[in-house]
């Protein structure tokens, strides 16, 4: 008699220049409020699994990037999910400062104003600022931690 | 004097099979949990946004896909959020039934077992079973939703 074990493969299947990712969505551990999101190569996640500290994939810079390297602003990983066709991550963290380079706690600190929105009809490509509501606080000035670029 | 009004594009950047995406996060709007991820292109943000009801693209289908259209699993949008470089949404929803084909509230139904996968050295290509753990309780049969394909 044989006993099957079935084998599960995490599906890198996205493509971004001829890397192969997964997406990467990460929410805080306490909150679940999502803090960002980014791709991850094969070696971006087994080093987070082997660190407990997230790694990613800069499809900007095209290497592998320890999150908070420049900005000291990691993030400890609580808890790490995949999903049915296992091409996309959660991550619970423990943020350490705050995720996003423009000095926002979540990346996702613009709210769109869909009533105003729709009517308007205003083209997605073409909204202006009054369109997204900013939703929260700087926390630090980018400027402060990763210099006057 | 000319006063300016920030002019703000939602960066429809990820290439999948020619179309042009943003990354759909979707959580559900009481609990937080990350209920799944998708894609949406310009045409399944804007529908998102008239109708209040989800619309991605589904990039295996290549085709406009209302969520629930033929399971009946329909997501009403209560919040829209995009992040800092605007290709990525945050949607917060009602969900009807289950949001996972495979008949889980969330299809992020297993976690990793990371001290299992580090003690073993796995690779995550070639995970098996009892690597990841079934964190959830099916709600529905897939085949009694979507038949038996």
């Amino acid at each position: 008699m044989i006993i099957g074990v079935v084998i599960i493969k995490i599906n890198f299947k996205h493509d971004v220049n001829g890397q192969k990712l997964v997406i990467a969505v990460v929410q805080d551990y306490e909150t679940s409020q999502v803090l960002m999101v980014a791709y991850m190569n094969k070696e971006a996640l087994t080093k987070t699994l082997e660190t407990g500290v997230a790694h990613y994939w800069s499809t900007s810079r095209n290497k592998l990037w320890l999150k908070g390297e420049s900005s000291g602003n990691t993030q400890k990983v609580k808890e790490i999910f995949t999903d049915c066709d296992m091409d996309a991550v959660v991550l619970k963290v423990e943020q350490t400062g705050a995720a996003c380079h423009e000095g926002y706690y979540s990346c996702f600190f613009r709210e769109f104003d869909v009533e105003k929105i729709n009517e308007n009809k205003t083209d997605l490509e073409d909204l202006n600022e009054n369109d997204l509501k900013i939703i929260a606080e700087r926390l630090f000035n980018p400027e402060d931690v990763y210099g006057d670029k």
